[in-house]
């Protein structure tokens, strides 16, 4: 399932959409991370969240859901813990900065959090997570986002694929990084599906009435029209195969978001067209050196890598992947050039046309 | 799928459970703290992990894998984190002054952890997260075990059930709690229904190959004996329905207890026979007024909540469940009387008799 791609110059690209982003009115300096966040989601071939969305986060702009020049206001704080209003602006500039302050604190702490409320979709979880690890720390990144989930044995949708991420630093080459949806695909996938015309596997949305279904493009249909139904936790429709568990894991990630925050949760995110969406986000970063000596940490991470890697495989199967292998190969060989599907490029290039901004593949 | 049960009386349980314990060499408060863990469990309705298991800790004792009068030391502590060795001995006492630690410390300091390593099995994970709840705080506990889970596309055992609880507070009746083996299911689903002589869904285990498999009987065999396949992660197997996702959970769940505390981690939990398991511990807790005002937190928890229960059923479904509900409402109604399977009354029974420790339905 691949549709066409080009390569595209990583620093051309991320000098382009973040001009993109300038001529919107954000400063440079936050333009830059953005930019940096949706090219590493490309590189990283985690394409959903890549520039593939710059549209998105135009129309935002323009339709005034996200402002560009908000400044994020620290509400309360502790040694531990902060409160951030986002104010509304863009997703990843206000996690660059918490997840940056919350580092600072775990430093100091062994370990610190923070909470943000009135943001926008920041992009891939991971990104927030993975910063902890230059200083050799956890890191946690989570957010809701808009309702497209449905709870266990739930008609409709309630809460969003509410992603979680934790990035572990190790002694090898690559850290160990967890990036999940908490509902069993993101709604990326079903997209996938629905533009190749291929049926979905049952056990990852429901209909209308709420009954497993393999109709992608019903499940979107339904979903934009809030007919009922809607994508699956992980671990399905029902309770057999664990589908109350997704649906636990998915509210939790609204506990320590929205609820812990005092912003939006459940319905609330995107409650209403043309509201913002008051979308809200966690951070966290532990300091294993506070326990224990960090090259013994690293040691033991190296160590149970190694026995997963040493697991003889099923029959039929081909590797045993560690969580965050395919995208850290996938991000090495992609730090120059990185592909873009062919009908994305065109959608830049239409954005650059109307902003003034020139887009080449370089 | 229920077998015969007999109604005991929970404070003559409780008395009889704690005599056990005292006659094996374990004090008398320690005792009561382990026949609370326990008992609490079948008020609870999650059998698996209640009385039935009294044989296996008598068991443990005796061989020398669980010492009795083990004293737990810390190693290491922080205003905000704690390392403590277990040495060996019973999970449930350890677990429970250390969360009692961790909570003392999350209300000076807005948020705590500790970790805990070479401790035994501790009951259930929910039972210690609940405790924060009596201070209004978040209580997080995780566990890892024996290694009778496989990876993705792996064929033999790696990992635990490892589960994670997530206790919230909220301003209605019932806490909100999440309690959950980040398998498919735990091992004792499988028992049931290898008792029933009845067949498991295709998603929960796999066999010696490596393949999924509907014969539990075979499953639990194979476990025994290590020939190779075990449960499955939550998701199932392979990556199509998140698979991938539950195996991430699970070894995580490692991350935080094993190698954070460099313990035993993966296959080290329980290794050799004879050898100690070396079970790690996580524990944590979030002080929500360190951030918001506690009644505004519990407000949004309770509309969280109502928003769940407002949702539309799937056509066929009975109910949405909050989660930890149906573990509250047993509990409560089993506040003074539980229901004991009648083959566990007989084990407990023959139990006293070994140790002289009468044993009264009362």
């Amino acid at each position: 399932m691949k549709f066409p791609t080009v390569k595209v110059d990583v620093e051309g690209l991320k000098n382009f959409v973040s001009e993109v982003f300038v001529r919107l009115g954000v400063a440079e300096d936050d333009a830059r991370i953005i930019a940096d966040v949706l090219v590493a989601a490309d590189q990283r071939g985690i394409m959903s969240h890549g520039v593939a969305r710059l549209g998105r986060y135009v129309d935002g702009i323009r339709r005034g859901i996200m402002i560009p020049d908000a400044q994020p206001e620290i509400i309360r704080e502790t040694p531990t813990a902060l409160l951030v209003d986002g104010n509304g602006g863009m997703g990843q500039v206000v996690s660059f900065k918490v997840m940056r302050e919350v580092i600072r604190r775990a430093k100091d702490m062994g370990v610190a959090y923070a909470v943000v409320r009135n943001s926008n979709h920041y992009g891939i979880a991971g990104y927030y997570a993975m910063m902890a690890l230059e200083e050799d720390l956890i890191g946690i990144s989570a957010t809701n986002s808009a309702p497209i989930v449905v709870p266990t044995f739930g008609r409709d949708m309630l809460f969003g694929t509410n992603p979680i991420a934790v990035a572990v630093p190790t002694g090898g080459e690559m850290p160990w990084v967890l990036d999940m949806a908490t509902s069993v695909v993101p709604r990326g996938k079903l997209e996938v599906y629905a533009r190749q015309g291929e049926k979905i596997p049952l056990g990852w949305a429901t209909d209308e009435r709420g009954i497993p279904t393999d109709d992608p493009a019903r499940v979107l249909d339904n979903i934009k029209n809030r007919r009922g139904g809607g994508i699956l936790p992980l671990g399905g429709a029902g309770e057999l195969l664990g589908g109350h568990k997704g649906f636990g894991l998915g509210i939790l990630v609204d506990i320590i978001t929205g609820v812990l925050s005092l912003g939006s949760f459940g319905r609330y995110v995107y409650g209403k067209p043309d509201q913002p969406p008051g979308v809200c986000h966690f951070f966290a970063a532990v300091d294993p050196a506070a326990l224990v000596p960090i090259d013994q940490f690293k040691s033991a991470m190296d160590d149970l890598i190694s026995q997963i890697k040493s697991t003889p495989l099923a029959e039929g199967a081909e590797k045993i992947w560690i969580h965050g292998e395919k995208e850290f190969l996938r991000q090495k060989a992609q730090s120059e050039k990185v592909e873009i599907e062919k009908v994305v490029i065109d959608r830049l290039r239409k954005i650059g046309e109307e902003l003034g901004v020139p887009f080449q593949l370089g």
